[in-house]
């Protein structure tokens, strides 16, 4: 399944730190039951334009995938959630609108990929979708 | 905006090849007038249960990311392509398509991202979804 959190009213600083996002990338993994294939990769981007400039992390998981790209200056962040087996969509919510102080997350979840997995592990517990 | 690509019957070889993933996330991005912030990340996964393997990579442009995960023995890809830009999603899909003989790509397209982007870059060219 797909997770996608459109996050709004961010605290800059937290945005704008570097080991905050690597830190949330290396612990989400292990806090969903999901093993980490590689260390998070992280990086800060500046844009030509003022404002256009941010955190983008990433961390590869068996046949899975987290990112993160923010926008300090305007209190915005996008993250995404992949993977072929069912996870705790809420506590991913949570964490990630804890550690950047979101105001509001708009979030989205798609149920890509779950029909391989069924067929992989029959018995992998499911949830509900929020 | 986001690009979902779900590619179903593809070349089990070609969805095996490391370096046929490396090669299309670095030459991708240029494609469609992107810039790479770092070099694209792929690695082989190797799951404990039989026919749980493939190769997973990704590459980060600028507040964006291009991420693919294979699985072989299924003829399977997921891709996903998200930019705070817009990009021609049309090109994209056929360069992935074609790069893994897939028979069918199931395509979602997301509008998330761009009204930041056009505050940021009001003239930039935009394309209607397909």
């Amino acid at each position: 399944m797909h997770l996608i959190i459109d996050g709004y009213g961010g605290d800059p600083r937290r945005l704008a730190d570097l080991e905050l996002a690597r830190a949330l990338l290396d612990r989400v993994p292990l806090e969903i039951g999901m093993a980490k294939i590689a260390p998070p990769y992280v990086c800060r981007y500046e844009g030509a334009k003022p404002g256009d400039w941010g955190i983008s992390g990433f961390v590869l998981i068996a046949e899975s995938h987290l990112s993160v790209h923010t926008f300090p200056d305007r209190g915005l962040l996008w993250a995404d959630i992949f993977s072929c087996k069912s996870f705790d969509a809420d506590r991913l919510v949570e964490a990630v609108r804890e550690a950047f102080s979101l105001q509001e997350a708009r979030v989205t979840l798609l149920g890509r990929g779950l029909e391989y997995s069924e067929e992989l592990t029959p018995t992998a517990t499911r949830r509900a979708s929020p």
